[in-house]
């Protein structure tokens, strides 16, 4: 029997997503309490594959059991087994053609940006950091360069294993809220490190450190050398994938509860 | 010379504000940080004492020192001492008259609470949780009989230390967004324990454990031991206090950084 879920966690306690030798990714830990509620080893697939430290507001996984439980025993049975940083949100049965990877056709991600002359001392492992002065319109003429479908070398890490770098951009679009920028990006799959190369590029046309067009050159050159640094893994957020209607899935797409509300009552109270 | 500041801190991290012998609180890291910019030994005093667990996404603190530092000095010496979990916002020199405490004359808290059936995987230590459906308009007409000037016993700690249990509750506001409740507390001052306890009963509301009407006998009963449980420190914010306008300090109101945003995109993108 094939089942899907769907997860939240906390990535800041993890080594990521891949199951590891070490036994602490999200992956391994999922399986234990898996393994608990079907008496059987049990091998997970999810449709995004998280660095350390990368944390996810919804993570869609598929696996194969000869065990039968009803879906509110595999979360209920699963949650009781899992720690405070890995919560199964849904459980559903699927057909034999779906695949949590695969079949996903859209992927989504979103990363949370502090940006105040303070560094946090709320959530600092949950949310990233930049201190300098943004200029956020700049950053946004800036993105609309990568939209689209492109090759994507220069945004890729070098111990990215894709057999292809080329990947389309549905939209990637930048809020800024009071002290608050939120990235969000859709595409049809992510290079590793390419969100977060993405970020870290667009920081620094914000700081002017480089120019809007310069963006575009950089994606042109497939040149990773020429990339700003990588920007940190605290902020970022898988928070879905999009499949077909054929599987009839509940909700495969959830934000990053994090922060743009707060800012807005700030003008309320004061 | 009298210097403000004003600090977020992560409560998951200490035991509390209030210096101890044991060191692990807020006070003690504070005060220690102060200690290495200053030379001198510090002693700080804060606009509320929040309990273990407590998070504060603004407290105000003063201190007096003989030593001279720009505000900015203040700030960035602390925080290059302070760990991730505590940071100073602003600093500014006050006059002899101001006291963090004394001189508050609202404070303001928020109760943060995740409502749905599958428990946190993510800040979880940030966040208050309920897993049984809420009715939230039964919630706000009972928390009406709380504003206003009352004696607050009811929902005061054994261990509270006040001479006076009687408060006044300037307004109490419950918004629900998606999964998220938030409650905004604005007061004089309050008791020991006594938002968390409030949150408790009205959680009771919320269930129909007990009536609307029910919240008001419980005021006027001035009985602790009728209340409900004490909700978890984990979802509780100190958000700040007002000061008279003489004394000339920036923003001392800040929001706790979580959740509603998010579930707004929801529909934007499903």
């Amino acid at each position: 029997m094939k089942i899907a879920l769907a997860i939240e966690y906390d990535g800041s306690a993890f080594r990521g997503w891949q199951a590891q030798a070490c036994g602490q990714t999200v992956q391994n830990t999922l399986q234990q309490a898996l393994a608990q509620v079907a008496q059987e080893n049990i091998t997970t697939t999810a449709a995004g594959r998280t660095d350390a430290g990368v944390h996810a507001a919804l993570m869609p996984v598929h696996f194969n059991s000869n065990a039968k439980r009803q879906p509110s025993m595999w979360v209920r049975g699963c949650n009781a087994h899992l720690p405070a940083t890995v919560k199964v949100l849904w459980a559903k049965p699927v057909q034999e053609n779906f695949h949590a990877r695969y079949s996903a056709q859209r992927r989504y991600y979103q990363y949370i940006l502090l940006n105040r002359p303070t560094p946090p001392g709320l959530f600092a492992n949950a949310i990233g950091y930049c201190h300098a002065d943004l200029d956020v319109p700049a950053m946004r003429r800036a993105a609309r360069s990568l939209r689209g479908e492109y090759d994507f070398s220069a945004f890729r890490a070098a111990a990215c294993q894709a057999k292809t770098s080329v990947r389309q951009l549905h939209y990637l679009r930048i809020r800024q809220r009071g002290q608050w920028i939120v990235f969000d990006f859709c595409g049809n799959g992510f290079l590793h490190h390419m969100i977060r190369n993405i970020v870290g590029a667009l920081l620094y046309v914000g700081r002017k450190r480089r120019s809007v067009p310069w963006l575009r050159e950089l994606r042109l050159s497939g040149d990773r050398t020429l990339a700003p640094p990588t920007a940190a893994a605290s902020g970022l957020y898988f928070n879905g994938a999009s499949y077909e209607q054929q599987h009839q899935l509940p909700s495969c797409y959830r934000p990053a509860p994090l922060p743009l509300a707060g800012s807005r009552s700030v003008q309320q109270v004061s």
